[in-house]
């Protein structure tokens, strides 16, 4: 193929869309024990059925998960969903459980200890077994990453055109992309120059090598990418010349029984589109897969995200130049790898000149195409490691072990550090830190259980939920098609909804609705003498809202209701229930939990002081500011000062052991409150009480505050023992799923069961 | 009973819950013709079902429509409740039918031609054919307004506690009640006096009358409140003065075969609170039924508000004072009532000194328990009428008909005036004018079906609708449960709305998303020399959208990216589509209407100045301001100048015969925009397609735009022939409804249609 792309590009002005690909990354590894040794249990069920997760699958092994980003339209993106992935896992993994973070197992397992996946599909385990029969089970043990490329159709589209091309548009589509698997095949050597990440395997691994020179005693760049690597028999020859003689081949080596099928055909680069080879014929190629990539010990998920952008604009400028490499010079790519591969990883390359030039190439076209500066940053660092072979995957995997480091504990440790960052932030799902923590961990379970995500909106919090045929969207973790419009429209007005829920026969306090301060005024004489509560009709987060326990004076009153009329054009005075009031979370036709908040305080040990105690409980890796954790941090400030004066101390007092000191008067989570699980101790009857005020407007998920003054003396309709102050739509799951204490109720994943029924989702 | 309820209120401040209670009017009229002569016509089928109607019924007569508030709070919102269901009842009578406004037909018909209700119920008719066989046909001809009143429960509850009352809170209740019937009873005539208003009759009125100082020839206050007026037989007796005594008496009636009903026993106050009157005994009585008050011809709805609230006072000074009529004084007070009705209605009172003592009385209630300044005022107005008779209604009457006008053709053209005063603004529902129009429209039309209406929340928009058990909640016209919650969420956000438009297989135009200036200017070679739309992701009134048809340069690109960014953290800058515009209305599975937006224009006429043609256009009485109206006036301000300066024009051009200009670009009916209804001319394959698409939102109700370069010119798989723009969740209904060109689509009727299958609403 001769097209000028570079020429077309640049005339053209589409250096934008020539950026713009589409990115899926398949990363392999082992589980293993603490002690580094491979993990003997079976798959986690915790991660639901292999058949359909679109996440998290098994390779080879029963102890090897392969985790799977979806295809996504930036490295950014990609990156993000690989670690999500690995947070997912990390954290489901049982206790002493984690993932190996190199390609070879340092400590191979008897061949007798290797189990093929458990898959369902009997074909599938039976293929395995062949493999094992034919390559030994060691390399099968191996693990990689593969890198899933596809240009913009739009730009291909756009090249199609404008480059005159007589054939189809498919044809075209297939063209490019032989053309850059040639290049990729005479270049990737490069790849495993500064990559590699294999670079010794036991004894054992070699058992069925009749060679001679095994790299037994010395490091290489990448066992895996070498000829010692998963390859085919020397007998196994397929062109990539064009789609037609790579068919004729393909299909000629399953006849002729040089493979067992299709798929036993191992190559660096192979096409995507269709299930069979033939397909091509018709399909054209989709897309690239990439696929010698080893793991990176030293990238927490196994891939450097600059490595990442690395491999992205390297495979542009595959098709930038104008080169279209032959059979002969990809045979030379190969030989070049294997020769590579088994390099001393401290040495420098033997094709360093033509390394350096490609590298000089593409960072002529990064500025060409005018991209961004950090992408020719890392074109720079990979010069630099042209020059300098320690910086290098493998030179510097050589010098961490330089120091006579077993290699067994090395990975061992490596991979317990990268398990102790993603329980940082147990209630988080890094690469999504940025979105509400409720979609965080609403998205944690999907991926979890293998529900497809899509995300529609991230900025919104809005995703949609995929179940083979079954589609659900969530807004903010908890709004969905469950509900009715007019529910939340309902419960966004108190007036409405206390209206609608006396009408339904629940109790619920007296109140007047006033529209203006003069009205509210005049009917001072009706609320004189009882507690009240002024609150302005629509807000949501107690602003505006004053309480008089005891009545008020005409003056408070006043003032009160002119503080509620500056947050609403309509203002309630309500009767003031005496009792505790509970927050019950109602999903579908159960109140799945009840939750008492309790305000910011501290119990004294009768040998610190107010200020120490505060210290220590905000040391709770629960309690963060703003919102970014399931408890707030207690502050010490004005407000806090005046609580515990009314209480008799300073922050500086020490409190007689066993007493509690509260800092704030109001209950709020926000301002440091307590929040416990109070459901296993709540009363039957008003848990359904809950749900019954739920299904009367017309809401699948809600959460109702029921003022109680004895949780254990039941409702009855004669003696109600309770009063519904008010009911919220999206209401927050965190607090019920991360208390301060009492038990975890997982909310995220009751959303999940009662959107998707037929899973059956199973309680971890 | 002798309770001092003057002091207690005074002393415990209960002046604000005294002054609280409960309206209901239910107002008589006769259908007329112009010609002021009975309607022959039946009851109109337009009002649905009479069987279960809460508003409008029949009363006696089938040209007798009585219309019936719900008992409200005030009697702000019972005189707008009057208001509106008269807007209904005068909008739905054939063209040349009007409401008769005074009490006695000036021309009462031949007894053949009066036709009895044509209800439902065979015993409701029967007991009809009683009462014209006892009283004659005529006599049931007349009209009135009963009043009912119930005082707040709460006061009861406390005048109960502190009057310090041994007897149950329900007896003492009744007993609050018969003081106030009593003293009632005793001081009627005041009523009649200031409100009579049937102040004359024809002969035939009287034709079963044996007495012979019959008042033929003269005025009188009030014929209806007279002796002459429908009274029981002489020998009817019934004590008001316990609920025993009344029950005992009433019970005797019927078993003696003086009444032949309960319902027969005829008085100007009726107990209310229990079907039979024996059940009074246990339930106790509820509320009072007032039943005296004739007409008022000058009143629009037969009552001033004024003489409510007046009515209001003058009731709770009933219970203020501390007399309570004895049986004796009860019927003095019948006596002086039927000769105040009998009295030259140009001359005073022959109680005048005791009215003008009431009066005086009420002031100074009114000063104790600080009462709004108006209630005194009208009082005041009231002792204006004691001394000068001329001010009552019945004496404005006479000076009315003083120069000899014909009694019938007065009438008539009274009706006619507040006929057309109903129609002055036939989009708008008059009581509920400070509401949205679409929801003042919905009201209309389920006032006029019978559903019964309750205000949840009038400054937000929020009713119920109930058909016998069923209810449904709406707001704003037609938000409502037919909904998902999530479909709302989806269309506020284009990006969402359109990806999952665009998954479900519809049309939509490319875009690309952005969420920085940075990374929608590095994309504009994607975009540059295609027609495009620049526009903030979630702002919905056409704000921050720069539309370039022929592609932009990048200055205006960025112009254009900046603007967007200035409404929403994110932007959409989507392929431009060429074609038309069209709104779909989806209610349910049907598009209900299509219209067409036009920019605002004017067509010449060769003779006008386009000035002048906009203030011709613009005297349409469908245009208005602010939303006030289902088109805007046509503006002639500086966009207009540029708008028509671009085709040619000043203000003072004379544009040629059938030449149309353009004052604007834009085509929002806010602007000044023609709305044309397209439904029958749009090709079918697009209406479904709009159905489709909201059902793939998740929405019964949705207004989807959709761009159709030739709406005749059907949608295939394969040539779409249309993009999807935009679906909008609450879509205005109004501009179907009304629109400036084709036929009206009553999509509020649609509404209930959706809500209420069950009703079978029938088109109008």
């Amino acid at each position: 193929m001769m097209t000028d792309f570079k020429e077309i590009i640049l005339t053209h002005k589409l250096s934008a869309l020539f950026s713009k690909a589409s990115f899926g990354i398949e990363k392999e590894s082992q589980r293993i024990t603490g002690a580094g040794t491979i993990a003997k249990t079976n798959h986690p069920t915790i991660f639901g059925n292999r058949s359909f997760h679109p996440y998290i699958q098994t390779d080879f092994a029963e102890s090897q998960p392969e985790l799977i980003t979806p295809p996504m339209q930036s490295i950014e993106e990609t990156h993000e969903w690989l670690t999500a992935i690995h947070d997912v896992v990390l954290r489901s993994l049982p206790e002493d459980e984690y993932l190996l973070p190199c390609s070879i197992p340092p400590t191979m397992p008897a061949s007798e200890e290797i189990k093929v996946a458990k898959l369902d599909s009997g074909d599938d385990v039976a293929y395995r077994e062949y493999l094992v029969s034919v390559y030994g089970n060691k390399k099968q043990m191996v693990s990689g990453i593969h890198f899933n490329f596809e240009l913009n159709p739009a730009l291909i589209k756009e090249l199609h055109q404008l480059s005159g091309s007589a054939g189809t548009l498919k044809s075209f589509q297939s063209d490019v992309y032989l053309k850059m698997a040639h290049n990729f095949i005479r270049h990737q050597w490069i790849m495993t120059y500064l990559m590699g990440g294999s670079i010794s395997a036991g004894s054992s691994y070699f058992e069925k090598e009749t060679q001679h020179d095994l790299p037994l005693d010395r490091y290489t760049r990448s066992i895996r990418s070498s000829k010692y690597g998963y390859v085919n028999k020397a007998d196994v020859h397929v062109s990539f010349e064009s789609i037609d003689a790579y068919v004729q081949d393909i299909e000629e080596m399953v006849t002729t029984g040089k493979l067992i099928a299709e798929k036993e055909f191992y190559s660096t680069v192979r096409f995507r589109g269709a299930n069979k080879a033939r397909d091509l014929l018709t399909n054209g190629i989709a897309y690239l897969e990439f696929r010698l990539f080893d793991l990176n010990p030293f990238a927490e998920f196994g891939m450097h995200k600059e490595d990442m952008y690395f491999i992205h604009y390297f495979l542009l400028y595959l098709l930038w130049i104008e080169k279209d490499a032959s059979e002969d010079e990809m045979k030379i790519g190969k030989e070049m790898n294997y020769s590579t591969a088994l390099e001393n990883p401290l040495q420098p390359s033997a094709f360093q000149a033509e390394g350096l030039a490609v590298m000089e190439g593409m960072l002529q076209m990064l500025e060409a195409i005018g991209a961004e500066a950090k992408i020719s940053a890392i074109v720079k660092e990979k010069i630099e490691a042209f020059h300098n072979p320690e910086k290098t995957v493998a030179g510097q995997m050589v010098n961490a072990l330089g120091a006579g480091e077993d290699k067994t504990t090395w990975a061992a440790s490596l991979a317990k550090k990268y398990k102790e960052a993603a329980w940082k932030r147990p209630y988080a799902l890094r690469g999504f830190e940025d979105m509400e923590l409720s979609t965080q961990i609403l998205m944690f379970d999907a991926i979890q259980k293998g529900l497809k995500i899509n995300m529609l909106d991230r900025y919104d919090q809005f995703i949609s939920l995929t179940y083979k045929n079954h589609r659900e969207y969530v807004k903010n973790g908890n709004m969905t098609a469950k509900d009715s419009y007019i529910g939340p429209l309902i419960m966004e007005n108190k007036v409405v909804t206390k209206k609608i829920l006396a009408e339904n026969g629940f109790a619920v306090p007296d109140s007047g609705e006033y529209h203006s301060v003069a009205a509210a005024l005049r009917d001072y004489s009706i609320f004189a003498g009882k507690g009240i509560v002024v609150k302005p009709k629509s807000t949501n987060y107690g602003l505006g809202i004053s309480i008089f326990k005891d009545g008020a004076t005409f003056e408070n009153y006043e003032k009160a209701v002119r503080i509620a009329f500056e947050e609403d054009e309509d203002i309630l005075v309500e009767d003031f229930l005496a009792g505790t009031e509970y927050r019950f979370f109602v999903i579908g036709n159960e109140t799945k939990a009840v939750l008492l908040r309790v305000p910011a305080n501290v119990v004294g040990d009768g040998s610190h002081t107010i200020r120490q105690l505060v210290e220590e409980k905000n040391k709770d890796s629960l309690r963060g500011k703003n919102h970014r954790s399931p408890l707030e941090l207690i502050a010490t400030g004005e407000l806090e000062k005046l609580t515990i004066q009314g209480q008799g101390y300073t922050f500086d007092s020490i409190p007689p052991a066993g007493t509690t000191v509260r800092l704030r008067d109001n209950s709020n989570i926000s301002t440091g409150g307590d929040s416990i699980d109070f459901t296993d101790q709540m009363d039957d009857s008003y848990k359904q009480l809950a749900v019954q005020m739920a299904a009367s407007l017309g809401v699948a998920v809600c959460g109702v505050d029921i003022i109680i003054p004895d949780h254990s003396v039941p409702a009855t309709k004669v003696e109600p023992n309770y009063g519904v102050i008010e009911a919220n739509f999206n209401p927050a799951m965190l607090i019920h799923i991360y208390p301060y204490q009492g038990k975890s109720r997982r909310l995220t994943m009751e959303i999940l069961r009662l959107l998707f029924p037929e899973m059956q989702l199973e309680e971890e």
